[in-house]
């Protein structure tokens, strides 16, 4: 088993790594940058680095932290989310120098990190993905005769792209005429390569990804699925588990998919297999190679401690679980609470927590590194809070969720805690019938007044009153 | 469905009921005592309304509370845990008035209240009581001959008592003697009644407990067993769900033992029925009329919000599940957080808590009304946040567990938390092997150290930086 962990990112998922270190008997080793120093990661590991005075660069620094971590006699690096965690050279650099990187090798991060690799290797496997291009475009004439075999719209992406950035739909020949070369340039700027493809643009799908798990022994799981279809600009809010709109066929058969995809690429650790799915039809999309935000509500159904699993998977052990052991009960939500004004075009809204308290009660989970007095740095990612809620079944969950947003007191920013509010009241959220459209065809929910229930305006004076008593 | 609900309680008990009030779409009605008018039921509930000066009065007030709930247009009243939970007058007291009790009839608040009564009860439904009086003694002489049948140690026991007095342990015929009337006298002052019954004196016994549920249709079934033997002077400090000392046999045979205990008495609404396991003998001990302290560990291995049945079946509803349809999955461990220092001999430890932060992540449920600055107020229950954790299995609950006590933050004030870690640490608690003499048969554990370990000095000191920036 592995003894020092260095966990290379900051926030609620480095404080999340830390209690499965603590758990588990592991030390934790926390990094940070100056302008960090006050996060919770840093106060909870057993040891704390800092990077350096930029706020940012220290994070995305592969030598500097693979060179922290064997100085302080640390045996891997759990990279979370975001920054280096998808990084193959990272990863690279960790297997050259004898760390080992929690997650899966370089070479399936690289493969499944281009994307008409990732494509190459589903069709192999015979994994259904969006018709499209069969590797990179040639050139224009190319892109136009795809164009009109499989139809318009279609989506033209950077092959390097990634985060929504190098993809554009087109409508039309014309659109993908005009489109063409500034994709080109913007992956050529973003992302140090000119090569794009095309796929057919999937309409208003749902948006259902596979948990999955593979250990160094060749066994592969998969923890249900999750529907992340509540999003906006490709940035999910609420996130489900499972997800309520598919037919316990459509589960086992996506499932399936996920695991099939896997064991393709001889996936190692925890990943993730995103799918559009329109129908019945059901198109791979992407594989996330690390840990996602949203796994805690695969957690909460199923009761594995994913990243428990990842930690002994790295550490050469088998799976704790086989399929037939994965059972899940009742379902989950995962509130991403921005630092985000929703009526302001979700402007971010970062500055000091004058007041926090935490939900609690039956079925509430918090993961995050937020206190009363923090000052939410501008540097990182807006998500300041995941608040998931979990009940027996789809109408109390809804309900449980609206009473821990209400429970939950977070002052001094802007969050987007009242508009998820007007969601879960949304009739088509509560009847379980929603694709990835449901938050673009909805700008009414955003015409909410905060003080628009006389319990809200009760308890606004309560709260009023108990500032003075510091609740 | 009720509309309206007072709740006759404080603390956290009143917090948990008004949160499944707020799921439900209930309006809550909370009161209070001038001396708790900080109290975070308070300022949770949707309306507030004192009763008075006096710190107890106001809450034990059968009178005043009915009075008032028929005032405020409430359609019924929940009691919560201790107060008037168990007051079969008040209980009656709302039937006469229209309001609608939730917990059983008051005729059954009775017949359990009355532990020869009970006795009696369960000896008619066969279900296994411990040798001893049939009824109330005598006199002496007949408490002599009939613990010459049965053997000592025996148990000479107040019929009206409750809450650990008007109860001795009598090892010879000469203690018995002395005994005899001290406990008649005690039982005369405290209970206003001089009758006393024997019975056989069960010597480290296991603590085990059924909850269950019935409905006015004649409905019930059980939640499985919660194993609470890590007592100390019959005061519950660490309650487990489900029992990790039962076998499956042990499971099935209780559980129906209290399905069977329940319907005896036609048993409305939620309720434990008490066991004494030694060896594989089960004895019944008592039922308490009302929901649990411990409620919550049982909620979360079955999913079922044992609050949320209890108002449903107050409103005539039939239960939500059938007894094949209540599974249980993992442990839950529940720690009592009381305001005492174990150090010295468990003196309560009232004050205010200079800072609070709750723990969380994954498996972690907290259920308190404390906040930073809340002054405990001197007069009630030491008892100021129950922390429950829950995991797949044995193992891992126990080591989730010592992570979330290390994970919270609760200061200015002295807490049973490091005494629980000991106890966690302890071989025979990871065997799972413990009766109800584990507390006192270990007082080592109470030499603790407060900074024994390098992670919980490092935390310290962490914290006491922490202390200028307010996390």
């Amino acid at each position: 088993m592995l003894k020092k962990i260095l966990i290379a990112n900051r926030g609620e998922i480095a404080v999340r790594i830390i209690r499965a270190c603590s758990e588990m008997g592991i030390t934790s080793v926390a990094i940070y940058t100056e302008p960090d120093r006050y996060g919770l990661h840093v106060k909870r590991a057993d040891e704390s680095y800092s990077l350096g005075d930029d706020p940012i660069a220290g994070y995305l620094n592969p030598r500097a932290i693979v060179s922290l971590a064997k100085q302080t006699g640390c045996d891997a690096i759990h990279p979370g989310y975001g920054f280096l965690s998808e990084n193959a050279d990272f990863a690279k650099l960790c297997e050259e120098q004898g760390i080992q990187f929690i997650g899966p090798k370089s070479s399936v991060i690289n493969n499944m990190g281009d994307k008409t690799q990732a494509r190459d290797s589903m069709r192999a496997a015979g994994v259904p993905i969006t018709p499209g291009s069969d590797g990179n475009l040639k050139d224009l004439a190319e892109a136009l005769e795809l164009a009109e075999t499989i139809g318009y719209p279609v989506m033209l992406k950077a092959t390097s792209g990634g985060g929504g950035r190098g993809i554009r739909r087109c409508d039309s020949a014309a659109e993908l005429t005009t489109q063409y070369p500034r994709v080109i340039s913007e992956a050529t700027k973003a992302f140090g390569s000119a090569e794009v493809f095309l796929e057919k643009c999937i309409v208003n799908p749902k948006h259902i990804e596979v948990q999955i798990l593979g250990d160094s022994h060749g066994n592969v799981v998969h923890l249900y699925e999750r529907d992340c279809s509540i999003q906006r600009r490709n940035q999910k809010l609420i996130e489900i588990a499972p997800s309520p709109q598919l037919t316990p066929e459509q589960r086992s058969y996506i499932g399936d998919l996920a695991v099939k995809a896997a064991q393709a690429v001889s996936y190692e650790n925890a990943g993730t297999v995103e799918f559009l799915l329109t129908g019945n039809q059901v198109y791979f999309m992407e594989m996330n190679t690390r840990v996602q935000v949203e796994h805690t509500i695969t957690e909460q159904i199923t009761g594995v401690d994913i990243v428990r699993e990842q930690i002994q998977i790295a550490s050469g052990m088998p799976l704790t679980y086989r399929q037939e052991d994965i059972q899940f009960r009742g379902f989950a939500l995962q509130f991403r609470i921005n630092a985000e004004d929703p009526k302001n075009d979700f402007l971010p809204s970062f500055g000091r927590i004058s007041h926090y308290y935490a939900p609690g009660g039956p079925g509430v989970r918090v993961d995050t590194a937020i206190y009363t007095g923090y000052e939410i740095p501008p540097y990182y990612d807006s998500m300041c809070l995941k608040l998931v809620v979990w009940a027996l079944n789809w109408d109390d969950v809804i309900q449980r969720g609206k009473r821990a947003l209400d429970d939950m007191r977070l002052q001094g920013i802007t969050t987007t805690t009242e508009y998820y509010k007007q969601i879960l009241d949304h009739k088509d959220f509560k009847a379980a019938e929603f694709n990835t459209s449901f938050v673009p065809d909805h700008p009414e929910l955003l015409k909410y007044s905060e003080k628009a229930r006389p319990a809200e305006m009760a308890l606004a004076i309560a709260t009023a009153i108990a500032a003075h008593t510091g609740w």
